[in-house]
């Protein structure tokens, strides 16, 4: 087969056998849960346990000896696959032990090595304009810090408003209680129906993707704007599509308007390129666009959640410069494929002052060390050019399957390799992801009723051979039955 | 020198000569401080930068090449020093690097070795009475998991007592905009003046120990209650004391009764055993025996972070352990020294249900890997009770240093290794701090005019032989000046 891409070909990139010895979760998995569940089960959500040492590239082995094709890569956070070899000769770089068993506390005490590696790593990749990258441990602790950012500018600016220089007696008495004017209560983060950035509070009264995640959990008194529910495919609903994004965009706006009129504006919107948990939304550049410039009206910061889309999985390495803005969004956050959490910022987002932006580990320098490498292999191996070449055939696939059985797969839409189809319902959406799994292919779910696809970034057009064939007997399986 | 401990000294125990090159901050360091600024400088609290590989047992280096004795250990987080030889060992073990470069999304498909892992690292040091375990990747990710888990207890008994089974329509939708009653807005947890228990928004309205972390920060209107403000040496001032801890468990229970008939109860309560950021304020067994009680008698959880003096700082693998309790806490969270953060629980906190509970990784099974090694070396090398004769110990030449200067070291407190001191301003504890620094001993810095020490488990009798050398010489020249 013809290849855009470098030719060059790992190991770990090779297609291998799909081998299915029970059904998932198998015996092994179900032992294993039980002893698990004895001292909690890690919340009561595991599906089935790994064997990692025997996985290897696009192919996650289970516990109990299944080869399944992972097209789902622990929750899009593996970049490279499994143990892939250019990450374990980053895992044997001397520093890494140095690193891994004498921790330092990156905000304070840095290790000397850690600029460069943060260049190397993140800078190197940096969107344009972005100019500063601040590294966390997970995609919340970012987005949690991102608010503080953007709370923070929004103070200086309605300090300087009324020419108030440092913080009033007032100010820092009251924030010890929890109170205004000290706490900033009057501000907010606007965020998206459908939308996922986090679990911790702040993160999770952003989120609203799924009720599990809410229920029960006190949340912050912060907007909630409608986003657009588009028809795919969306070349063939334009004119519709564009009234539903006007209609969002004008309650965003609605929204900036309300909360400033009341004196509490809001100081950030945050949103993905793709709402991925919520069900893989999608929008066009001109929704986006329309985005910043209420931000920009509203003095507002412009979020970009790259979590789930960013580090090359759209084809391009962050979803969002493929929407042509005029400037760069105000923060990128990321975290996942990035190995660790973390995101950029505009200069004037620097926070004023050091320990405003702080905690004790304020990343891990293992994980920037083994991101230096992913992002050497994306480089060298040309890795963007083959998420674009394999989205396409990916969709290609899909909107075949389409054709054949609608009530499994439906609604296709795709950023490159973040694809996603609906099925016709929750039942037929759950009775395809277990079949398929049973089948050999995992595959993600998202919202009530979708299948997500999050391969990895060395996925070849060979494996989506392997997918197309397993994919096309499931479903006559399914209409079989 | 006759030792209570095992006498085995390895390499990276042994006093070293502490070798002082340039003023900390060094000219490297600050060469490398304006790269990193250009990037963003890390949040803008970098005090120096590391050389990681030369650092070594109780001693960093920096990257000025200055060795100093560190009796502050990344924020009290390293408990073995720097490059421990048993910790080299562990990173050798094969599945560290497939753990490293195949990381695990842990809630969903963990590593088939992990529940023995977690049995091994955390289990066999768990308090009595807490049979389970959730890891998680930070001390605040820990305890707003925590909070959550806490809502949903307090939630379902509010449903049984109205014979509600599962959730309404009403609570489906009203969540996913914010709002009660799906969220549980009405609910908060109690925190104390002085404590410190994040800093992500929900942990950050728990955390009241200096402004700088909490300015211009939303936060939950939940309860702040008085700490007792002792007086030192404890058993010099009992009655005073005893009369201090009962107005302050006087307000917590006034808190407990305010918000309780207001029909927004409380769900719980966290107390870290010493509230060390705010300045290491101490309490008796007493005290914490009232919390529980008054976390009873309201249906609270009782919460202990012991992020900070967990994992034997205090000569106990746990500081709570040392209150006599009648039954366990609900919740014990540890992070830090434990490499990552999480939390113990009761049986009956389990989450009622999958995926309320849960993040992409939920900890890091490297770390867990490496504590479990951790673990292993307290037990082997009976650390235990090393850190009880080093506490005796260090608290000797404070308190000698207390009647020497006064002005500088003043309400000496320490429970093990866990120590530290006020100065009588300010001003006298900043030139102490950094003095000491330059002299070859870092230390840390806590309240507004405290001096904290959170030496690692590993550190020798001789080592305080040294630091009292440089202490007392430091405290001459500064009583010269």
């Amino acid at each position: 087969m013809a290849m855009a891409t470098s030719g060059r070909k790992l190991a770990s990139q090779q297609t291998q056998q799909i081998a299915m010895h029970t059904e998932v979760p198998g015996p092994e998995t179900k032992k294993l849960l039980l002893e698990y569940s004895e001292i909690g089960g890690g919340g009561g959500a595991v599906a089935m346990f790994l064997d990692l040492e025997k996985s290897n590239g696009c192919y996650v082995v289970d516990a109990d000896g299944n080869q399944m094709l992972d097209l789902f890569q622990q929750i899009a956070s593996l970049p490279l696959g499994y143990n892939h070899p250019s990450l374990k000769a980053a895992h044997q770089d001397p520093l890494m032990q140095v690193f891994n068993i004498s921790r330092p506390a990156l905000g304070l005490f840095p290790c000397k090595e850690f600029p460069e590696i943060c260049k190397e790593a993140f800078m190197s990749i940096a969107p344009e304009g972005l100019t500063k990258v601040q590294t966390m441990l997970c995609g919340s602790s970012a987005n949690e810090n991102v608010f503080k950012a953007a709370f923070f500018a929004m103070r200086e600016k309605e300090r300087a408003k009324i020419g108030q220089k440092g913080f009033t007696a007032e100010e820092e008495a009251s924030c010890m209680n929890n109170q205004a004017p000290g706490c900033a209560n009057h501000l907010s983060i606007m965020s998206f129906h459908g939308g996922f950035h986090g679990r911790t509070l702040a993160a999770l009264t952003c989120t609203h993707s799924k009720t599990v995640h809410k229920l029960d959990v006190p949340a912050f008194d912060w907007p909630t704007a409608d986003f657009p529910h588009l028809k795919y495919p969306l070349d063939q609903h334009k004119d519709e599509n564009a009234k539903e994004e006007k209609r969002c965009l004008d309650h965003v706006r609605s929204l900036f308007e309300e909360r400033k009129s009341k004196g509490t504006p809001v100081a950030g919107l945050i949103v993905e390129p793709v709402l991925s948990e919520g069900g893989d939304f999608h929008a066009s550049p001109d929704f986006f666009k329309g985005l910043q410039k209420a931000c920009e009206d509203y003095g507002a910061a412009f979020i970009v959640d790259e979590v789930q889309t960013g580090v090359g999985a759209t084809g391009e390495m962050w979803a969002h410069e493929m929407w042509g803005l005029p400037t760069s969004p105000d923060f990128v956050c990321f975290s996942k494929k990035a190995l660790l959490g973390g995101y950029y910022y505009k200069d004037h987002y620097q926070p004023p002052g050091g320990y405003r932006v702080f905690n004790t580990w304020m990343g891990d320098p293992c994980k920037a060390l083994l991101f230096r490498q992913v992002v050497r292999t994306i480089k060298e191996d040309n890795l963007l050019e083959r998420v674009k070449v394999c989205g396409v055939k990916l969709r290609d696939i899909l909107d075949r399957a389409a054709k054949e059985a609608p009530a499994y797969v439906d609604n296709v839409r795709n950023q490159g390799c973040i694809a996603a189809f609906d099925s016709g319902s929750p039942a037929n959406r759950d009775k395809l992801f277990s079949t398929l799994r049973n089948n050999g292919v995992f595959v993600g779910v998202n919202g009530t009723q979708s299948i997500r696809f999050r391969p990895p970034l060395i996925m070849e057009p060979e494996h989506l051979d392997q997918f197309e064939k397993i994919f096309f007997d499931t479903l006559h399986q399914l209409k079989a039955n």
